[in-house]
């Protein structure tokens, strides 16, 4: 078997052999630049992982892992032009380093690419990773919706929150991992199982980075805290607060949201985490996190295969689980 | 073998049951609300009629037909972002009743909701329809990205314009035409001179539309003539009319493209018009249509069934040569 570290090097050395530099040049060069901007790769690193568990011979992975991790950046570069955002990974997005139209038709050709990748899955598999594909691939889009939808309203419950980053962030995982052990020789409960331990980690993973963006360290974590509190995100957290707090906290936590003086900025940040560690929904968040984490890791022991091939995914998720950035 | 009208019904009847009354609304109720806007369906069509050419039982063509003309309209709705046109067959495009984003986010997944389509193709022809719909939807953003670039070209050549229309317009009929070929049980020769039948038709229709748009009646056509002076549009007239015109016609020409004046907009239409009579260019974009168009019914000869169940793809073609609008 194959280590986490020896996995993600040949995705990153397979990633790299893609060809972007295509004619017409304006439509394909951003597809490359959005590429090389660099990530983790947890998710084609986790088809590969998933299919390593099931066969020593993970060749036929590669492409639809490759696949899956052409569509997330397809979703980043979409979601940039609707968010506005005009950086990621410290450069410019690419409707800000072209334009919205560019950023639009690249991203249109790249879903396709990332169907091309997922069409060389081998033929004994291939139905069942693409509808596979399709459906995750829908579910995320409505999950970009629903967060969208939930920018406008007053209030969002916990479990819509929940179900919204679901869709939006774990139902990926959950894809990357059963896709690598359909084409690995899975049987559809083992398959289905790592499908749940993906989901469990991506909630669990979501809730860290909801933490991460109040209570993190700025030096490590590698971007401004306390952007959701600034943005008024109804996280998780947010969520809970406005739900545990008496009436003069939420008077004071509306009062808050209500400012959107940018000199005011760090006194926001502060207030809000005040409030938030008054209300203790770090911990409740902690909580659930750990509770996430806690259903993967049985999700995973009810793989039918030897605990000890198993070790390099639990690694992993306790890397994702206690990382700082 | 059905009639051209039988198979349109089905097609009709098939899309109604497609269903976009779905959560997040959203999401899905601007996917509804383009396909609703109606048109002549003749992308589908085409696939069973193509289909019907082969086998009696055209059933296992019809999801593969709507995922045809689902991506088809999820094509107009980004590019009516892209060229921000507020009016699609008469009513407000989908970005401009609901919002950029929304038409980007519904486009994207009506992309996947084509591929859903797609995989329901049998899974016999499965690996070949599904290659050949990624490479035409590759092929669909090439086109409409060298479009795009031509805008700001100074000098595009008639046969970079023909490559442009190819890619932008004809593969799609080519790939309605062989996608229902091979369903149908076509040989791969047949099902190749469906699609250069295709190809051919595509051409020479794009080619109409050029012609339609300075020499059309306004009373059928259905919209204003001389769209395409008004916006400068380098379409197969004004390519051929630069490359004829002598010293003075040109700079007449070049005035006329630098006026954007409002007020002048008939006075321009009428100006290149009769710019475009003096050249003879009308009659070089009709020969080229007819060439195209005798190719057309050349590949079609070239197909290996009975001639008599030709005749309702000639019977189409015809019509689509010699219509109003």
């Amino acid at each position: 078997m194959k280590t986490f570290n020896e996995i993600s090097q040949i995705i990153f050395t397979e990633l790299e052999k893609l060809n972007w530099n295509k004619e017409p040049n304006g439509l394909y060069e951003p597809i490359g630049y959005v590429l090389s901007m660099g990530g983790k790769r947890i998710r084609p690193v986790l088809t590969l992982m998933a299919c390593n568990l099931f066969t020593e011979d993970i060749e036929a992975a590669i492409s639809p892992a490759l696949g899956i991790e052409v569509f997330h950046n397809f979703t980043l570069l979409h979601d940039d032009i609707m968010d506005r955002a005009e950086v990621r990974r410290g450069k410019p997005t690419v409707h800000k380093k072209w334009n919205d139209n560019t950023a639009i038709l690249s991203g249109d050709v790249m879903q396709i690419a990332a169907y091309q990748l997922i069409a060389k899955t081998p033929t004994k598999n291939l139905k069942l990773v693409l509808d596979l594909f399709s459906q995750t691939a829908a579910e995320i889009c409505e999950g970009q919706q629903y967060d969208v939808d939930f920018e406008n309203r007053d209030i969002v419950s916990a479990d819509e929150y929940l179900e919204m980053i679901r869709l939006k962030t774990a139902v990926l995982l959950g894809c990357a991992l059963k896709t690598g052990a359909l084409i690995g020789g899975a049987g559809e409960d083992d398959a289905q199982n790592l499908y749940n331990f993906g989901i469990n980690i991506g909630l669990a993973f979501q809730l860290k980075d909801d933490l991460l963006d109040v209570y993190g360290d700025e030096a490590t974590f590698g971007k401004k805290i306390g952007g959701d509190i600034l943005n008024n995100k109804k996280t998780y957290l947010l969520i809970h607060a406005l739900k545990q707090a008496g009436e003069s906290d939420k008077i004071e936590l509306q009062n808050w949201i209500n400012i959107n003086d940018q000199n005011r900025s760090e006194e926001k940040i502060l207030g809000v985490t005040s409030l938030f560690n008054k209300l203790g929904v770090k911990q409740i968040c902690e909580d659930k996190m750990e509770s996430f984490y806690r259903k993967a890791i049985a999700n995973l022991e009810n793989v039918k295969i030897l605990d000890n091939n198993k070790q390099e995914l639990r690694n992993l998720a306790e890397k994702l689980m206690y990382r700082k950035d």
